[in-house]
């Protein structure tokens, strides 16, 4: 009989948003006419910006007369839209990123599982605690790593605990690891690193031989002028950093689905042999086999967010969120709660009262006052006793479920 | 320092079709004025059906209310996509497919690379040979082979040949293997499969315990009546068989970019541990976890193809190509040399003459005629000494290669 790939086994329960939902499902059909305000899933909720829709239309049409259809494009994505990128997200900020070094993907999710398939079994592998699941899943799924003990934490994984007691950094490891998970600004804490502290990352990496996967699907909420966006801003971080961006979280793309990674064509990593080989070259040859390429409307559309109308159109979306990060803010310390994040970053975290667990918080927070949010434990066992509210919603929900939290939810 | 997938390093020069368009460009480099005709690489050329077209426009614009914009869809495919493939495209043909067996994809590309995530790396592989060459360089990359010898077969494989000797018959295997890739109508050497021919391979897994891979990318070009459409006409194939469909070929979707996997619940396989564990539930883990779901806008278009006008404009663009395919190989066969295919199918496989190697045959008619097809080789060392031709392309092209062939080609 055929045998199946046995570390999907030793995954825990579902993934952290489907179980969400399914508490949320049940709750719903209990309390069919309870006004339910999901501030869970960091979701976006406002319309497209017109430039990208206008875009989307004229390649819809393109598709419709024979001069100007698109069969398969590039895998990498298509040279207008990756030239764009080099230049404006990343030339612009003192970045040596070429066009031919961006690969646009339809999303973050898959990259950040798919660039594993590049690399060997025996890595040592890092990532902050809490931390956004997908990492860690796609790792017990590639073999990467033991079970789960009881606080979800899977052996052979090493975990950097960022919480309140650190100031919510990731402390360098003592011990050698080789490929190193960082998002910043973070998913879920809302925390952001200071230069210097992606500087001493990137000497750690440097000085070990370890690669940084670098996740800045945020950084379009930074709005502290000393904070980077990318880590190609520090020195050195082109021979050991991968980075992910992506659309979703700008211009609304969840649902749209594009997403870039940067790989530099100076990363290099060891063979068996012992030589060494570019990771370029690899995911490049990944990509070519095991992808096709985003929809060409698509990619229009993810164009036209550079264009100047788009960029005022992703700042004021942005903006719109970061507002929203702020009622919710200023609303929960009056009600007592003592929050983090939510600054240069569209994710609040709230420390849970009275010692609750990240779960109970959960279901009394959606059994009184119908508000869903994502349990603090559900990103790692040092997220226990925090909860994650998200800012990505209408301005009327969120100050209405602020109000629901303020005036009727007993501490 | 960190360790690549040394797996990589086994796979034998690019990927066929880059490596044809690396001949190309540099022919078109020293021949700037050569008139080219690519029917090389199974691309479409001609408008998207209307009735997409206007389903994406009509899905542009949801996106830009906010009570009809949509943010993150279901991983697996929206319902009412789901809903309509189970019913027009198996359940019309009396197959006992569910809609939540149905998972909506970007490709075709992806899923027959991705669906290997979730079997484990001690099943036995058969392909046929000559074979799509994605099924084999995913084997290769996910460390289910050896090296390639000087044919580029690789070790650990089981190579079935489909030649004119066997009839283009993919041919039971005598050994016991897990995993089986099928693809009728076949790719690259257009043939068909009858029910008769699957019911023995459907016998065959389930008496070993085997699974296979069925895909059915160019179903839509079936015109005979008597030729199944889908594995799970056959009876049993449920218990024993993955389908892949896309609707790059019948609809033109190859730069729009949708597909689908079938996966039924009743398929099972073995963990180390001896259990029984369903298929579904992995790869539905496997999605949710590295994969966030087809753009909306796409899978509006993806669905309109099920509409009475959806229907009506597929069948005219699959019969445009198959129309262009009967011109191929009359005009072919007029010219002396032997073709297979191209009847349900949209392409013509041809032997080449006077014992040409597939490659000279490539470059003798790129060189002489400016017309590029593709080297059977490219495709397994069964495929040497033949050579493919697409009918993918307009028919002003179509006839003007065949023009130069039949006059100016000398055998």
């Amino acid at each position: 009989m055929v045998k199946i790939n046995d570390n999907y086994l030793k995954l825990k329960a579902g993934y952290l948003f489907p179980e969400i939902a399914r508490r949320v499902t049940a709750f719903a059909q209990a309390n069919p006419d309870a006004p339910i305000i999901r501030l869970g899933i960091g979701d976006v909720t406002e319309p497209l910006p017109l430039a990208c829709r206008e875009a989307m239309i004229a390649a819809v049409h393109d598709m419709g007369d024979r001069n100007t259809f698109k069969g398969y494009g590039p895998e990498q994505g298509y040279e207008w839209l990756r030239e764009k990128i080099a230049q404006q997200d990343f030339q612009a900020r003192g970045c040596e990123i070429d066009a031919s070094e961006v690969f646009i993907s339809d999303g973050s999710k898959c990259d950040t599982g798919n660039i594993l398939d590049i690399f060997g079994k025996d890595n040592a592998i890092a990532v902050t605690d809490p931390v956004y699941p997908v990492y860690v899943d796609t790792n017990v799924m590639a073999g990467h790593t033991g079970t789960a003990n009881e606080k979800g934490e899977y052996g052979g994984l090493v975990y950097l605990p960022i919480t309140a007691e650190n100031d919510f950094t990731a402390q360098i490891p003592e011990q050698k690891v080789d490929l190193i998970y960082l998002c910043f600004p973070n998913n879920p804490t809302g925390a952001t690193a200071s230069k210097e502290h992606l500087q001493a990352w990137v000497n750690y990496a440097k000085a070990n031989g370890s690669i940084i996967f670098f996740d800045a699907a945020y950084e379009a909420f930074i709005t502290d002028p000393n904070l980077p966006h990318s880590i190609y801003e520090i020195e050195g971080a082109r021979d050991c950093a991968i980075e992910f961006r992506s659309f979703s979280k700008n211009a609304g793309f969840t649902g749209t689905r594009c997403a870039l990674t940067v790989v530099p064509k100076t990363l290099k990593a060891k063979a068996t042999d012992g030589s060494e080989v570019e990771l370029w070259k690899l995911w490049n040859r990944r990509q070519s086999t095991k992808f096709n390429g985003v929809s060409y409307i698509v990619q229009r559309g993810a164009e036209a967010v550079y264009s100047p109308q788009g960029q005022t159109e992703v700042k004021a979306l942005v903006n719109f969120y970061l507002e929203n990060a702020q009622i919710i803010r200023d609303r929960l310390t009056e009600a007592g709660l003592k929050v983090y994040g939510g600054i240069n970053a569209p994710y609040v975290w709230v420390k849970t009262p009275n010692g609750l667990s990240s779960w109970d918080f959960f279901d009394k927070l959606l059994q009184t006052v119908n508000v869903v949010g994502t349990p603090g434990s559900g990103f790692g066992a040092a997220g226990e006793g925090y909860f994650r509210i998200s800012a990505f919603n209408s301005r009327t929900n969120v100050e209405e479920a602020m109000r629901r939290i303020t005036q009727q939810f007993k501490l």
